[in-house]
């Protein structure tokens, strides 16, 4: 029973390092843990440098190696402090560490396995934990509530504007030639998309005068259609910073970062005993 | 009489299962139909790329042969199921779907039929139908309100958008050599309206300075007043979402997907006994 | 005095056909000048393109001369019509008019008097006494006022982004080479503007690495600065709008397409007596 | 005792001459300042097109001295006008006003010191003091205020946009070639930066289907992402404007151009009588 106790004690305190930044250690562990999340980033990079590659490819390969060593001791220890660790590997966090950890270990067995290292990036979004500032996390939750609210209206909107390209993209197909880039209807509704959007590489360009009086036409709706989602997000955040003026509203209340010991969800609120995911005792 | 029964039975049945969507078969029938349109939206695209349209062009043309079988057999049945077939015939979907069905017969008799298949793409409006999400025809009629709204703002500001562009057009093709791409005026203006709504193409660019002045006014103005728009639609939706949250507002009511068996108009109201386009019994 | 009275009645009656739009004649006098306007700017267009010209030129300077004439006509009898012709006659649509009207007259005199025709579109800004909607014209008063209102804000924010522009095309002088297209800090400085309004040519576009993570930065500036002309003028639309709910608002009165017979100063109200600008009775 | 009176006398004097725009000695140096501060950024584009520099070498040179003679004296006179000089040395100003004094010096010891000479634009931010209107100075505090409030908001933003285009870069690197331009993973970063954001150079482009969908995906995505940004700003200068609206609002006081004659720091309450910053009476 003693060895029980001792044995749940120790979980408890990986536990807090890991998983939450109250304590001096816990806090030391998440800014580490950030460094070498920038770190891969940065090396992910650096490889893909031909120049620097083939100078530094030793020291490059080395540092993977510790950064790999030290996010699989992490991913470890993160299924080890979790009572219900399925539900930690199966959660967004969870599949994202899994992905970050493998691409070494995977890059001798296949070749395309580089794929993965894109994922590392995603582990940036741990910054908001780190920062610590219920602030930060309050400001990316009203963000997020907002895009959540106008989330249909903005579907049906990117919906048409499809639609309107294939039509735009057919049509412009038909009118201009192979010789001005627009070879087939699916190039065609790429470069739809991109003059309607504004961006206009000009790889593509309309060359007969029709052509460039339809382009003339999908500009000006590109430039009236984006006032569309900027009106809907717009309207919510306005009504989202209505919502957080009254305190006691009931779609906001204040969370921390502390992080449930035996599923690892997070964002609870400061008076929670039990943890909204799996009902665990905090 | 019983023959004149049986027979509106039918027609009454075939109405349901075309035109509404609240019986298995009408919902089966609508995702059907999506599919295929989908199907042979993706046709027209992969038939205008040559590698693709060389290799398979035979099994391209039965599935396009299949395709427009079943629109040739639902655009008559439509027709039949509908008491008053020329209301259906002259709206807006009854235009789109005989549009959608004929290309390939007509192909057999002009050369440029190929036209009418970008009138396909129209066709997958009729998602808002087979979602049949009360909520996502809200969305979209608050949108369509918004803009409708804004209609005269808008109008106003794109002619003042254009005026500007011909004056800017003719200026720069008076500062501009045939060198840089300002060949005509018609071809200035196309550049002005690329520079204006922020596309920047680049196959058309100043060389001299003083071009380069005028564009960078041209590039200031067109960052400025693309807030025009965006503050009419933000201040329209802001309007259009307040008028909503208040639940006996005139201009807005709750509708669903039945189709008026006379003359398939969509959109009637929850409580309506009558359609509101032809007068008839729902 | 009967000659007097006939006179000031035959004047009265042209004031009434070529300023106002409420008599049949009146209207038709607009519609017909905004036509022969519009077929003014194409034929501006039409000349500027060579294969055209060539073929038809002949034909496009008799055109060219019969605008001319009524175009002549039309700003005498403009002059004529008024009790006080300097007013009219510096005003802004009088100067207009005169430039509209003198090109192919100095064409013969001057090589470079083209440029005059650029002011031929401005005259298209008459549509809207030719529409006669008091509406479009609210909507226009409407937005004008907004803008207005917003006017000190974005010459500040103008102010500000061109300090920016000319401080990042110095930086990007000193940092990327002759060859990228950073020849001078002027056409250094039109490219930063280039990319700060998203416009994006491509004619000039950073190589170094340096250069490269220094544009990132402009455009993400960019990106976010294209916020702030669109907050002012959404809230003074928000401001205007709800100040014309109010009905007794100062700043709005409902006006009308009459015109002063003495100085041809337009938008009166709709209760005026004597004209705001000269003080003569309507 | 005296000496030291007329000592203070001629200090005072010099004080208001400089630092304040309320005497007409006062205005006119601010006026000749601002002249002269445009005079030095216009030598500076000047100097750096080649055709110019060569061709007026030599009066460039001459100019640029007086300009660097007239802006060392200004600096001194700052210095000695002022009680405490180190408040104004390190203030943002005393730093803008050294860096812009010292380039031609410099330029006689270090070649690459021309990167001083972009810091003189930061000076053309003085005429919003020349201006003296209390309007301007209110307008920009107001911009200033909005965009104080989202910071958080947009710091969130703007991070999410970085992670987001590391990874849409890296998976870019992956799927495209070289040729395209696509040759190591902070290169594709760029391009998906100028994609998001809309700039869209052109001079990297994506050449495969799968890139080119990709690429689709990012436009409609940076498309709709520009709303965050837009929306944020609009919501705060709406509260902005609100606050204003209130006279009594406690943020916002009117403030006069006087400078503090011991620290040099400005924007003191009309009805001042110490220095906000450090005391000493005014």
């Amino acid at each position: 029973m003693k060895k029980d106790e001792s044995n749940r004690g120790w979980k408890h305190r990986l536990h807090e390092i890991i998983y939450e930044a109250d304590t001096p250690a816990g806090k030391f562990f998440d800014i580490l843990l950030f460094i070498l999340i920038l770190v891969s980033v940065v090396l992910v990079m650096l490889e893909s440098v031909k120049e620097i590659d083939i100078k530094y490819h030793n020291i490059l390969l080395v540092c993977e190696w510790i950064v790999t060593i030290f996010f699989t001791i992490e991913y470890i220890a993160r299924i080890i402090a979790v009572k219900k660790p399925w539900k930690y590997i199966f959660s967004f966090y969870g599949v994202i560490d899994f992905l970050s950890t493998i691409p070494l270990y995977v890059s001798y067995l296949f070749a395309g396995s580089q794929v993965l290292l894109a994922f590392r990036a995603f582990r940036l979004l741990r910054i908001f934990r780190i920062l610590k500032l219920v602030k930060y996390i309050g400001e990316a939750s009203q963000l997020r509530a907002a895009l959540i609210a106008s989330r249909t209206k903005i579907a049906v909107f990117i919906y048409v504007v499809l639609i309107l390209s294939v039509i735009m993209g057919t049509i412009m197909y038909l009118i201009e030639s192979d010789e001005a880039g627009f070879t087939s209807i699916p190039r065609s509704i790429y470069w739809t998309i991109v003059t309607l959007t504004t961006v206009g590489y000009g790889d593509i360009a309309p060359q007969t005068n029709l052509g460039q009086f339809i382009a003339t036409v999908i500009m000006i709706l590109g430039y009236g259609i984006i006032a569309v989602p900027t009106g809907i997000v717009t309207v919510e955040f306005s009504r989202a910073g209505k919502d957080q003026l009254n305190k006691r509203t009931p779609g906001f209340v204040h969370t921390n970062t502390q992080a449930c010991p035996s599923c690892a969800s997070e964002g609870h609120r400061d008076d929670a005993t039990h943890c909204y995911s799996c009902g665990d005792a905090l």
